[in-house]
């Protein structure tokens, strides 16, 4: 009886097999990454050659063709287990990939242009020419209100700002940004992309975290960069959160929270083999001991139930995403769509951070030292419940408004 | 999008749509039977009249063909919305039926004579003629050990002994009960059955507890009760929780836990329905007030969590169920089944009096009154964590145990 | 070395002996009133035979001179643990005679004819000549905005209204209601008092209740109740909490709190004896078994818990009350009085229902039965989280908004 | 209304104010040192030169002569604030002269040469010659069952072994360590002192750890380290934790949870500072929000809770110290007294582990950065639970069986 989550298509086992394999390889080299703050430039090389980072991409491009979030996320939590930092920044390009493919997927829906450019970007990224970030939080501000501002030019925008969190930045090329765009007395919120490599365009080296150490999760400072009409997508109201966003939330973070569910896999597997290793005080193995028994059964108790949740909402999300075409969905849906994946983001993170803890106390002293992997998984566990779009209060309030049927804009 | 369980099987769909009638009618007479800690007689003679007492029996023996642990334990929480005391007396028998289709599904490896016998409960069950409960627990031992014992005569057994929580035995007229028979210098563990109206077994009517008062769990009392040899099946090792005892805890006990979830599931609602309904001290609907919202929120990832454990070792469990016959499966599985079960139980379970506990405080002072529904699900909630094969610590031990492959017998 | 909690003052060791004698007495009858739900006339006389009730009455006016709400609680505490409900009842009135014997002391600074008036009262409770309680919580609104009028007549006022929660008023001859007085657009927050006996007054026999069934909360009923002109205190703002009502809170409820403590006393010497007993399956004492251990390690950890910030709390509040007259303490000094009041009934009392929790579970199914004290204890704690001034999501916010520096009046 | 922790003494009041000093200063360099993993030395010499390494030692051998293990505490706590490294080591030196001092208030009980031996050291101290640490734990074992061995020799002993967390060892002169010396077929348990540079003595250089990484707390290693026979002082059993085991485990490791409490606070106050400053997405100060504020209240009531359960044990503790002689207390009140103990440290280091996650919630992504104190708080405070003598579950089961009047001897 095996309790791992598993890949429910063929495409899927692939990707969660090459996942496995990627992760043992990566974990050799995590701690030092992760002392260095050093960017694992040669695990992403990696993750392309093996056409990993095309894992969402239809097989007729050239990808894996896993077409359920749900195996791509098993894959992704397999990558956690071996680098969180390196599972987080691979999640950046694919979760864009991902989102391409379901645009392709309902191209008869997309606004005219839209399936070429897709189809242009997913040959790309099959390619192997193709490495995509995300850069979407700034300062004082949310999701849904961006600052950065695309402001009309003769051909096309010119945009400014500063975006924090710019994940994989140091292996992308491509970018994508929420910004605004002045639309009357107000504005509207929309999704540019430009090559990392294009004027005005600056990524920071300055990201120097708690954990998540070699994600690259540097500062994208934008100056002046001109981009064409083409490069700005229409989008979203801006400043309200709302069924379109809701919908865009779940596509691009849903995977994101399984890397969580691999540091917390990792960390029960280091304090098993501890606790049926160690000869402690008096030559008793410490698994023989009935309080070391009960906390590997709170571990396994956090484990059953965030994989669990995770397949529940996974196979929700898929039938959602199969039912609608993006942005397409019934607000009440896409709303009760982002309640379901916020509350899986929220048993996830809160089991991996305790977890890890757990873990540690079943371990003992040794894994308070830095050569232990435990000082490692204790800072890097802790980045989840930072992740966009909601704090952990703030996903509360909006699973709250949405189940009492209230509109979901938080009071913020 | 609905999060509640689905049946998952056209039979099975069926079970569910038949325990919510049920249940929107158990729930008019559900606080006046607790009040009288009165048995609901013609609840259970709904229950049989429409047939969802033969719901897991074949069709071809004129049963409703549930064939999954996971659609019946659907149903089974559906009933625990209406009446908690109905759907654990209720689940009494259906777990024997489904035992019984079980046994009947391999009977090619079942003992000689057994899958006859169970065909004929089977028929009497679907004819409306037999309804089966079990009586197992006694003061001061465990399920392994019973201390009732069945004492060989010339032409069968002489059974005596006590037994508590014989849950459904008003309406009962066949009971199953662990005991022992003596064995060179020890025992072996049995399952007798025997029909309640036979001379040497009284129930009592003494069942009298802070909650499930609806439940006739009265003790039985028998003396020198005469059975035949066929009525004492071999089964277990007496005194240890070998495989083939944890393969029938899983299987007599899966279904149980799910009652609670229903318990929950009323609570939740009847929140709700306060939050959206109720004009606080400024006139204001409480559930717009944001600690109101997260309460709510609090409910429902506690939902969420119980019905996705659920969901995920039911399917566990079909698969078990399919790919072993009763008492076949080898001891690692059988183990790590019943390790999988106690995982579910303990997360429901805890899960449901955490929910009934919050769905309280949303509600208010009302929630305290004897009026109000809460303060019989305050009170049925809690008798989750009692119930077999492992008190909440035990279960602990026993995941424990288990997950670093260690023998699973407690240290007790 | 004794962690129970224990009097500072000599006065307060007598009340404190005198409490435990009483509970040792009233425990006796505390299930068969809990089961009847009838109102424990013979303890509240006992209490007033013994002097008890004149415990904060000082010593020359014929009380036992208890001067600190510390020695208070402590024997409420005590009383709590032989019956919860003769403790909430007989500490409304306590803690009346306490705001009188407070009052009193600060008699410089009080209303011209207040001292007088209060001296009477001490006068009559020594004499056992008058029980007092309140009766303020009203449906549909909180505490600082009482809809019970009292609509100024020629020589006095009319009051009409309807109060819940009257605790005691079985026994009580004299009654204490929050009340608004109409000024000039809108109300004044007043304190009216009255003879239970005054035409006008109904004490509905209505109480039936989760638990606290012996405790006599009843519905009073006001209708066209005339009273004096001296009889309505002028008080607080109307629908606000301001810094008097913040200190009349406090003062009112303070030792409330602490009968819930001594439930968790009763519970845990409970679990103690049973674990200290039981021979269970294999013979083996309960308390030998390290999970049962650590359950009571777990119930001892949060008395501890429980009584440190009690005993520091009320520290706090006794140099609070001796350092201000009722109701002159400045703004920031009365919020964060209240604030620490709740921090500690939050404490307490959820402390409270997770010992009777852990030691319903060491003690094992027995717990269950109605015969069993548990099943008592499981219904009384569950009480606390409702009383007044704040639900538990209430005090949370009211915390926050003292400890931040924001005008603490909640956002409901 | 000030709720932190206040010193009882005058002498307390003056150590209090100095740490408050020392913590304002050191806060400026904690995040370098913590950075670069280098020892504070500079930390030291301030704390030896304002006399508060002298703390305990009474006035008249130049002390400070704060004689209450609550005055110490406070001030340790106060010390945690600023740099948790510096804290815990000084707080190495503290117990020692603590421990030194409580000898000789008991000087008449104490073994021959016992006070002369502890007076010099102390006066050695207040005249700023004498550091002082411990090397107590190994790999593989538990405090009362040392592996180092000091094996007598013609004039005295030689003395192999391998210590672990040698907090302070970079500024410290003096060493004590327990070890063990041959008895019989058996050992018995002993204290042992020696000079840092004394031949046979080297502390490696290899702290490296998750956190508190100025704490110094290298490996010491033992090698043929010959010491006089009066630098071996008897002590308990060997093997075994016997009343005199606990009696010093609570003198000795009593303040050190106080380190914990500063780091709590510190990371309180920083939650709060960003809470009333922070202008948030929508121009609303963070602080005004109530998901906020409740996250404020959680942590005020963590901090309350660990401030009260620290009070009220180390006034049970003084009491303690003030009614024995070290080591002669009897068998029930010793185990009794490092009972109260481990409820105490349980629950600051719970809570404060508890408070830095939650004040990083309300802080938000910014508290994820390096260049925060969170990321540093964050990591120091996991220390705790790794503190000896217990793990938490340890801990549990110790504290359990001491309730159940159990031999307190650990199954492990």
């Amino acid at each position: 009886m095996n309790s791992e989550l598993q890949a429910t298509t063929e495409a899927g086992r692939k990707f969660v097999s090459l996942a496995e394999e990627h992760a043992a390889d990566f974990a050799t080299r995590a701690d030092q990454h992760d002392r260095e703050a050093s960017f694992p430039h040669e695990n992403i090389a990696a993750l392309q050659e093996s056409g990993f980072l095309a894992g969402p991409i239809p097989a007729e491009f050239g990808g894996m063709g896993v077409n359920t979030l749900h195996d791509i996320s098993v894959g992704m939590s397999r990558l956690g287990r071996g680098c969180a930092s390196t599972a987080i920044a691979a999640n950046m390009h694919i979760a864009a990939a991902w989102e391409m493919s379901r645009i392709w997927r309902w191209r008869e829906q997309a606004a005219p242009g839209m399936a070429e450019a897709v189809e242009g970007l997913m040959k790309g990224i099959a390619a192997k020419q193709i490495i995509a970030c995300g850069a979407n939080t700034e300062a004082g501000t949310d999701l849904s209100s961006p600052m950065t501002e695309a402001t009309p030019t003769e051909d096309g925008y010119a945009i400014n700002g500063r975006k924090m969190f710019g994940t994989l930045s140091p292996a992308a090329n491509l970018v994508f940004s929420f910004v605004r765009v002045p639309e009357g007395d107000g504005f509207r919120g929309c999704l540019a992309f430009y090559p990392k490599n294009a004027p005005g365009v600056t990524v920071l080296d300055n990201w120097d975290a708690l954990g998540m150490r070699a994600s690259g999760s540097h500062d994208i400072v934008l100056e002046n960069l001109r981009v064409p009409r083409a490069s700005v997508v229409p989008g979203r109201t801006w400043g309200v959160m709302d069924a379109g966003a809701a919908d865009t939330y779940v596509s691009l973070n849903f995977s994101l929270a399984c890397c969580f569910l691999g540091i917390a896999e990792a960390a029960r597997d280091l304090a098993i083999e501890r606790a049926t290793r160690k000869k402690g005080a008096k030559a008793k193995m410490l698994g023989e001991r009935v309080p070391i028994q009960q906390l590997i059964a709170e571990i396994e108790i956090g484990l059953a139930t965030s994989r669990a949740i995770f397949d529940r909402v996974a196979h929700m999300a898929d039938a959602y995403f199969s039912s609608y075409a993006p942005g397409e969905a019934p607000g009440q849906e896409a709303y009760a769509m982002l309640k379901e994946n916020q509350i899986m983001k929220w048993v996830i993170q809160r089991k991996a951070i305790d977890i890890v803890d757990k873990a540690m106390t079943a371990t003992g002293g040794s894994a308070y030292l830095a050569s232990s992997p435990f000082s490692r998984l204790y800072r890097d566990v802790r980045a989840g419940p930072f992740m966009q779009p909601f704090a952990p209060y703030e996903a509360l309030e909006y699973i709250g408004k949405v189940t009492l049927g209230i509109d979901p804009q938080l009071d913020r």
